[in-house]
């Protein structure tokens, strides 16, 4: 398999962005990533959305984007895997140019949620869930991963104050990053007081849905060698599933697919736990992220808000997490999500995350569909 | 690259399954297809549909259906390209396994259009076209081939009876497959007097939508030397595509994706339009099977009524199409098509077709999105 390294990305803001289409965000983004890699053409696009079928009507959006963008007459498909299509859709550009069947690729991840009726926007996340067995029977997301922590907290024996740092790291990050949906700092008295949307989940420990769209171009190596801007190498990709609903797994409590998808990732590229220096992770909501960060083996089973409270996850700890925001003050522009998270990494590898700068040799992203039932693990090097 | 094979393959009949779920159907497929592979154990799996968030409510297709038959915690994306989706799905499974990164690999193309309401089914079908631009303007599939089938009547000028070959070949060819939707064969005079669906599109000139699955099993090589069933390789697996909208062509009687993806194909495979033995084309419409003939290099512009009506399509013609029925008799159930087609030309190249059986080295598939807007093509080979 031939290497593959990241040479261009590209990102809108994320948050609610009436004033704009669909089909504009992305392209505002591809063209953002284009012009980051300094390309003019591209052999194919691979698009990572969950719901623009539901939330704007239209589907066939490989075909759409590359004529909207005028890329032309390329390959060009979407890839889907709910809340972490955007993953997904970077995985099939992955084997794209690791296979050799193409040379130059672009990778977009793009969501417009407000378009649509908000409880329809709810319903048509709840399709991430088993439909028939979950999301028939009245589940939503939020309430799914109430379900899963609250069984936490009564296994674990911790109170909903433990996962405060979660919040309070995702926003103060994303107070210093552009892109972010929300840029203001919370305090823990505010987690502490925050409305309840499926308790014990807050307002604080859900994502926010919302618009926004991120590419990246993706070459091997034989074809950056005149870039301005730091090639960044997929050192690993991994793809991994469990049990779709939450009744069905084992272990309510471990998400199987994180683990299995990470394993892989460090066996690609051949490291450890304690190599990886920072981990943008899917905090969709505060427990996927506990859950996330004991899969992966950076805390025991049990220990992930003891990490946090340890002030583990900051720009300063030993593994930091959400360094632009992660999806809570990011924003979860779902299908998008995975693309922002390869961004994000690849601007903290450059060096050029600013005040948010970690100092990381090697950083990994994952990204959950709906509570588990998928897993992508990719680990990034400079 | 590595070679990959079609080991396997599995169907389920087309048609009105309104005893059978969604998730149902693709098991029963991919069970078929691991048992006619002999194979206990995949590495993945890639799964084509359209429209199962808009028709039962259920995205995140990979994972649920890797859980849902049992086959486990493996790697299982879902791709999507419009109607083109089962053939996009195998084009990710293709990549998977060229690229080294997979060894055994499913690929199953699922749809069930006939749960939900049939206005709702329809308009789902035309987020297919350009939503904002050809679709919010009421402009439905069938109308979208209507207008181009209108255009190619004045241009060429010929009448409407001049596409029956298409119908009563298809539905000749799809009385002797058990998993066609309609097995009862049509005659000229029947689709003379046939009503119109949108003028001059008439109910013989579209496929039906319907329910349906079908898989296959790649893997390279070394993979295959015990296995029961002849291998099939994959000569050539290329995408392109066009303006989504059919009013921003330059041409709309020329379908670039289609003579873009097989121009490929064939440099792939290193073989002409006159080395094919069978093409299975995407008869959605009438209109659509000509100009894939014409655009593919079996017929000069304008001339693709002709070569129907002098038996050239026909199963001892010089290219037949539709050997299994097409997607007119055989049915379009919209992300599984792309994998039927496949399954049916794997079907000819082994000499299992029976009464259909055509005498062919190398079969042609082709998937279309839409009114065209992408074009899959494969090429495949004993």
């Amino acid at each position: 398999m031939r290497e593959v390294h990241i040479i261009g990305i590209g990102q809108t803001r994320a948050g609610e962005q009436w004033e704009r289409s669909f089909r504009d965000l992305a392209v505002e983004a591809i063209q953002a990533a284009l012009q980051d890699a300094n390309v003019a053409e591209v052999d194919a696009l691979y698009v990572g959305n969950m719901l623009s079928g539901e939330l704007v009507a239209q589907q066939h959006l490989g075909a759409l984007l590359a004529d909207w963008s005028g890329i032309g007459t390329i390959e060009a498909l979407r890839v889907e895997a709910a809340d972490a299509s955007g993953a997904a859709a970077l995985r099939m550009g992955y084997l794209a140019v690791a296979s050799g069947a193409q040379e130059m690729v672009l990778v977009c991840g793009v969501e417009k949620t407000t378009d649509a009726d908000d409880a329809w926007t709810k319903a048509a996340w709840a399709s991430a869930l088993d439909a028939e067995y979950e999301a028939a029977q009245g589940l939503s997301m939020p309430a799914a991963a109430g379900l899963i922590m609250r069984r936490y907290m009564h296994e674990v024996k911790v109170e909903r104050e433990a996962f405060a740092p979660f919040a309070v790291t995702a926003h103060a990050n994303g107070a210093n990053n552009p892109y972010a949906m929300y840029q203001r700092p919370i305090s823990a008295g505010a987690y502490a007081k925050a409305a309840m949307v499926a308790d014990p989940v807050s307002v604080f420990d859900v994502a926010p849905l919302c618009d926004g769209a991120a590419a990246l171009v993706l070459c091997p190596s034989d074809r950056f060698s005149d870039r301005a801007t730091k090639p960044i190498r997929i050192a690993a990709s991994a793809v991994a599933t469990d049990r779709v609903a939450v009744h069905s797994r084992r272990d309510p409590l471990f998400l199987q697919s994180a683990y299995l998808s990470a394993r892989q990732a460090y066996n690609q590229a051949g490291v450890q736990p304690h190599d990886i220096g920072l981990f943008e992770l899917h905090d969709a909501f505060s427990i996927l992220a506990v859950l996330s960060l004991e899969a992966c083996g950076f805390a025991e089973r049990g220990q992930g808000t003891k990490l946090a409270q340890e002030g583990a996850i900051g720009l300063q700890g030993r593994i930091p997490i959400s360094t632009m925001g992660g999806l809570k003050a990011r924003g979860h522009p779902i299908g998008a999500t995975g693309i922002y998270q390869i961004a994000e990494v690849v601007t903290q590898l450059r060096g050029e995350a600013g005040a948010n700068q970690v100092d990381a040799r090697l950083g990994m992203t994952q990204s959950l569909g709906g509570t588990g039932g998928t897993a992508i693990t990719h680990i990034l090097h400079p």
